[in-house]
């Protein structure tokens, strides 16, 4: 059985390689490297699989799992430059691809390992990627 | 080859377990354990999995599907109480887990069992659950 | 310039007239009428019009609005019975009608009297009615 | 007869009134005064209304309304800073209800005068403004 | 009090005018002029306004309306070809505003006169049109 | 790491099967059988597995992705007549089912070997199907 929660964060961000030329990074992230940020609602699933509990008919509760992320994830990128407010992106490009990796790792310390870690993030309503943590 | 059909029912319930204290009830669940229910808009999505007919180009037929699915699940508990007036809940406290499992076993006898069969459940926009019968 | 906010509440009713006999209420309300409840989400949009003030740019903060709708509203219909646990409904048929009259009113009070006030309310993603106080 | 027509952008923001304390603006608009800018998914509707030509059946063309969208909206905020890379901003706190009204300014010089012009934007899924230009 | 009732219907068409040449045709509705036609999901939003029925709570039963919509509309429309199976399109270029108009006086003689009768069409989730009869 | 990328095509079709009498066609096509055709608003979420380049931080590039999918899907079928426009249904009944797996072969080929290739294909917002390729 797999449960699924979503939240929202609203974050600046700016694609950009700092090992490469101006030039070189303009050409491969275009409009995404420019220099002054641009920004997105993110759209934030996060699917948790393992046995329903007999006593609460329940995988997890929702509203534990709901606190989590808004600890975990929303107090920390919501509102925030995530290449400037956020250390967790200290030398990482924040792509959609990094930013849901860097939040699996961020839930997965605080969800029972038992359960089973998916999560789903879109940056726009076109766009979007999942992580299963490998 | 995977088909997937949507469909939605409307129904009250309250989330209960006999067996503890009403101080226990409230504490685990809340506002889901009011006395009197509260109730919600499921949107259920239905996925099956099997190979294309070369004749019809099917899976299977989506209007006998829903049909399926009207019959077994909209008739059932559209416009009920999932707690009060469905057989299929005694004894089982109605947590969108523990409603996709029944909904699951209900529509697992009525299509062919070549076919593998997921359930999503949405009680709400942003809450959801998914089961494939383990 | 109109300012829009949205929320949502999850509730059980039951559509009767206490006037007439249990067969007109059948045949009147159909399935709405069940004994025992049924529910929905209910997703209310709350719009407001009025000048933008120049020193914050804003028509009203959307975070004020947002926190007296909790207040009037959520915290007074979310996850409850509007037939047997809302006063508001004594006397009063939740339609999707009636429910969208009484909501505009709890607001109509907590909102500056300049901003004209309309209330959308969805009971489900098909059925929708819209109030402007008359 | 009304024609509408949605487009997007991605652009980052702060709101901020220079002519108040540090403290002020954040006790006025919170997170939304984060010093590094957030951003958003705006989704921007433009509503037409004007009579049917007989010759094409089209108040107007929904290819040239969404070229001229495009040009005038899309490529100007679009993976912008609207408070450092934009003059549209200069002096103008960049919330929903001051981009609706800049927005409207601009389609307005490049639309025929005859058709009625509106304009509903969403900051987030739950945040929106309309503009009519009065 | 205005009630809206959202429904569906598939169907095929192609813009046209025979007034004109095939050039002009192509250079107008672009590949709207395919030879062979292409298709979309309709979506039909019904807005009815007037006052509620002290009895029943309702400005019109969302039942009977749903069913007038599905006589008068979806019977008609779905799953057909605009310009050759519907012959309330003969000589009439089936653009999105055409549809709404031919649709609103189908509705408008079914409906009490006393509702005042506003209809929105989507021919995609990003182009819709908005129609009250003048 | 999965990514997704959400596109769309509006095109005419027709249920068939011409190895079939009028009347099979009709029983089992019902409505998707009409003559004259109908048409749809596909929507089709293209899905990508494959490691995080560690240069750019992504799977693959978004904007060549959707390019691709222009190229290959949407040049091809939109606005056109699935069953007569397009050689790719030559002898092909052009269900959901089918079209996703010729879609899926239209990409395969143009898509590095090395990435998983899934498609969801929606042809109405309750009507879809997935292929991943067997």
């Amino acid at each position: 059985m797999k449960i699924i929660r979503i939240e929202h964060f609203n974050a600046a961000h700016r694609l950009n390689n700092p090992a490469w030329s101006i030039e070189k990074n303009k050409q491969v992230f275009g409009k995404c490297n420019n220099d002054n940020f641009h920004g997105h609602n993110y759209q934030l699933e996060v699917h948790l699989e393992g046995p329903i509990d007999p006593e609460t008919g329940y995988v997890m509760d929702m509203k534990l799992l709901s606190d989590i992320i808004r600890d975990e994830i929303i107090e920390r990128f919501d509102h925030r430059n995530l290449n400037l407010d956020c250390p967790e992106f200290k030398g990482v490009n924040p792509s959609a691809e990094n930013i849901a990796r860097i939040c699996w790792e961020l839930l997965r310390d605080k969800i029972d390992a038992s359960l089973q870690l998916t999560l789903r993030l879109w940056e726009t309503p076109r766009n979007g990627v999942e992580y299963s943590g490998e």
